[in-house]
């Protein structure tokens, strides 16, 4: 098949759209890939469909291969199944809800466990049925509060999700394995960077869980590799290594002391150090104070006597003063609950919180539930607030003189910190979510009442994996792995098409002799984009190759008088190459997937 | 490639579901192609999807064979350009209305008009770039106030919609004539009986239009066709061929009888006779009697001085005795307004407005407007109403005792009436529409303001076509025309495979010779299911294969022994073939499109 530029629905653009700030985003509008209809909601333009379909074809290849069957939910669901499981209301405003004309509440699907569930539960009923995996590629919807960078996150976005459903918990293990290994060729097939990190599960439930994350500067996610090479992990997803308990018998007693204008950790240790103080000999650090913030957290599984949630209420995060709180894992280590800081009004409603002073004593005594992170191990001294105005405690202890209600990994994780495989220490990047697979357990098989009859004719219900993966995201993916300054940079494997032929002269004979050569690689099989503009300079041609980002563009420029015709690899070197042999090397380019 | 029933995600049901009551919705429901997730909203699961996805390559490759260009535009979509052309408002109930987390108002396309003439508007400038045409194979969305027959009218739907877009009319004629010549290549392919007919442009504006329909007693559309062969048309497209009108000169006076209880027109006729009158020398019959319909018209395109528009108002609507009220017929007379019959109040409100002998007259006299059916030609005499309790009107001549406001096609079509193509007589069917080809003209491109400049460098503004196909209908409709009552009958074109293998004896020798069979068949290139269920009965196994409906059935049954398979062509003759020659007779079956 030959396409021609005289003919393609395409307008390449030289200027970046005004609300692009990421390189995807900015090379897919200019390109003609996409084009934005609405916040996070955009066309697909002839090239970037046939991108986001060749995608499509990867994934379908793989999935089918590892024997998943593929289906098609409605995206447009009824409230029913989504109250069952009580998602309706958790999922808050990330959910586009309507009313049809009868007033019945319809939502836009995000993701469809209900809908996988109540299917396999109303046809199978015996044991003999499972295992089984389910996958879609299909529309999906989520009302993002900051929609960005194109369709890098939008609201209406292409996604494949598929559902394994075992009677044990052992094929549980064994779907996720498969479904990990089938990922992985598809990253590969496309040529991704990525890490499998391991995850937290957020909103979806279940245990264990990982991300493939792409390697990207732009990346909202962060995780953590460790030098050993034996351990990766979403920051969200990293457990703290805590140094072990310490002897609480023979610390010295706490002690309050007046610390004006301390209220901030760096003015805390120059205070300390001002006075002399020493921890096991040394000056004091930033690690060797208490940070106790003060939030309120919303637990949705959390409801009064009369049914209604009880809504957010106070409580007391610590962590050393050395570390950021890093707001991210600690929502994902409260998940499904939810926090905010507390505001000034919470600090005057509650006389014993002194804001700069605060530490964890005046917060226990007065029932308000205290976590702390890792590292406030039993035995640990601190220095920390008193509780009154321009007073700090030091060596107050851990497990002496506070107990805390539980552990919560709310501070930052920093490159250099202890690898949790114990091997090495770990380095920070950037990456963007590509995929995620979960082992989602009985949670919604319970929830919907699955009751399959097991070998031995008792009922049992089936355990599941969710796993999805960003079928439009991964195109803005590559394109952020993939450009430089002049365009995009194709892989072969989702490259909308595989060569670009560009005819240099304007005279008549080269056009024509570009025409033979276009027929020659469409008759090899290849696919073939054709500059056939015959008024257009050559230098605008070049810029629109280098920005479409075929990965083969053959010219017929000056040389071809000689019978040479010029092979620009995308990515790499410019080859001349006799015109009866571009077909032929063409072809082995592209077979050896360049 | 082998799909074994031991691993298909499929439960065949022996029963009706409860809420069918058509023969392809009963069929795919009870076969495991559809499932329903919400009224008029169906899950599509593996057999039914492969069938769809078969029905979309189909529809694509014809468009693409005619220069078409694929892309797709968003299903969620923003207000704004919906209300440019004022179809936000005209589009009522039917349409899908959402408000985002930020209360911005948008929509869920039901047809996409708008997205693609305001991209063709953002992209294109020069004439050079046209003739282009645009088209989309997307998921779309009707809030039908009544969806039935499961996948036949769903309220989330695929379709395949393309646009074309010329700079002068011939070019549309061009752009109109490709499409048409393609649909009939698709359906021919797909083996699907149907009439190109006449039809009616509805809410989508524009002028020359035909419609697709394909043969179906369930169908909800009427159609006629002319026993010359010479014209097809959708009842609500039928132009009434009207009598020459007649000299008014020299007939006779109307007169106003007393014609007590003679409120129908039954009554009316046998009245007439008894008191002997005479037309043309023979006895009244109904068709010399006039009915005069008060209805209530809503047109939105008339607004009062306040700028909102003026609401329902009162309408007359004269029909020949003989015939009934086609209220389809007069909605498409009407449209974009719509009509309701006058109710109880309204007669109260209306003193002029006697019940069972409105006439005319009295509605003219009152201002009401006056709409007739064509064969009331000026000089035809009617007996009618005469606006008083018990009292009707004979000799009542139009053009000298009353003049109507225009015509309107009111009345409902019968068998025998002339052809509108002056050959012959109409014959009516019904059908189920498929696709539909408008010639839109310039009321997208107007109201969006897309200037275009022409070679003589002015601005001009580009003409449009708009076709459909209904690609998830499209199904349903072969599942109408295709079955009998053991199950679905499906063409090679769309099956979801080509050729179903069952073992008949519970053996394992047999299953393993139905397995070999299986393979070779697989490497012939056909697509196979296998039913390799050990324990299953072959009665249960029979009526499976008859029930999934794939075209070719070769089974393993008692001859087997002998080196002879069974080859049940699902709609035609049972062959008994060597084993040695099946795979080569069912690959030629294959390749003869059987």
């Amino acid at each position: 098949m030959i396409t021609r530029l005289t003919e393609l629905f395409l307008r390449t653009l030289r200027e970046d759209p005004a609300d692009a700030e990421v390189p995807s985003h900015k090379l897919l509008v200019r390109a003609g890939y996409v084009r934005r209809a609405a916040p996070g909601v955009y066309s697909w333009l002839p090239l970037g469909l046939r991108t986001l379909r060749k995608i499509e074809a990867v994934v379908r290849e793989e999935m089918d291969a590892m024997g998943a069957q593929e289906l098609l939910f409605p995206a447009l669901l009824p409230r029913e199944p989504y109250e069952q499981t009580n998602r309706w209301a958790e999922y808050g405003d990330d959910l586009f809800r309507l009313k049809d004309r009868k007033g019945a509440d319809m939502l836009l699907g995000p993701t469809h466990e209900e809908m996988f569930t109540s299917t396999v539960k109303s046809m199978f009923s015996s044991y003999k049925d499972f295992p089984v995996t389910l996958y879609q590629i299909q529309t999906k919807y989520r009302d993002e509060a900051r929609p960005r960078a194109g369709i890098l996150r939008g609201r209406e976005f292409v996604m494949k999700d598929s559902y394994s459903f075992d009677m044990t918990d052992a094929g549980l293990e064994e779907s996720y394995a498969k479904h990990r290994a089938a990922y992985q060729r598809v990253f590969d097939r496309v040529g991704i960077s990525y890490e499998i990190c391991k995850a937290t599960s957020g909103a979806m439930g279940g245990s264990a869980s990982e991300e493939f994350l792409a390697y990207s500067d732009n990346g909202e996610d962060t995780f953590v590799i460790s030098s050993a090479g034996d351990y990766a992990a979403n920051v969200e997803a990293v457990v703290t290594v805590a140094p072990s308990a310490k002897p609480i018998d023979g610390q010295p007693e706490a002690r309050v002391y007046e610390t004006p204008q301390s209220e901030t950790i760096e003015a805390l240790v120059n205070w300390a150090n001002s006075e002399g103080l020493l921890v096991d000999g040394r000056p004091v650090t930033a690690a060797d104070t208490l940070k106790c913030m003060v939030v309120k957290v919303d637990d949705p599984r959390l409801v009064g006597d009369d049914g209604e949630p009880v809504g957010p209420r106070l409580a007391g995060v610590l962590i050393p003063g050395d570390r950021e709180l890093d707001e991210k894992r600690l929502e994902a280590s409260l998940a499904p609950a939810t926090f905010e800081l507390a505001s000034e009004e919470d600090f005057k409603n509650s006389a014993f919180l002194v804001k700069g002073y605060v530490g964890p004593r005046a917060l226990i005594a007065n029932g308000v539930p205290v976590y702390a992170d890792p590292r406030v191990v039993d035995g640990s001294a601190w220095i920390t607030g008193a509780d009154e105005s321009q007073r700090h405690v030091v060596g107050l202890v851990a497990g002496r003189d506070f107990e805390v209600d539980g552990f919560v990994e709310a501070a930052e994780v920093r490159e250099g910190d202890p690898s949790p495989s114990g091997n090495g220490t770990v380095k920070l990047a950037r990456g963007i979510e590509l995929g995620h697979i979960f082992q989602l357990g009985r949670k919604y098989t319970e929830a919907m009442d699955v009751q399959i009859l097991d070998e031995s004719g008792k009922r049992a219900v089936p355990t599941m994996g969710s796993y999805g993966i960003g079928i439009s995201r991964m195109m803005a993916v590559v394109a952020e792995q993939r450009h430089d300054d002049k365009g995009l940079v194709w892989p072969v494997a989702i490259a909308p098409y595989q060569v670009h032929v560009v005819v240099a002269n304007k005279d008549a004979a080269a056009l024509e002799a570009g025409e033979t050569i276009a027929a020659e690689l469409d008759e090899a099989g290849l696919e073939v984009l054709f500059d056939d503009r015959p008024k257009m300079s050559p230098g605008v041609k070049f810029k629109d190759a280098e920005l479409l980002g075929m990965p083969f563009i053959v010219i017929l420029g000056r040389s071809f008088a000689d019978g040479i015709v010029e092979l620009r690899i995308r990515d790499g070197e410019t080859l001349e190459v006799p015109a009866a042999e571009i077909v032929g090397k063409v072809r082995d380019l592209v077979a050896a997937g360049h």
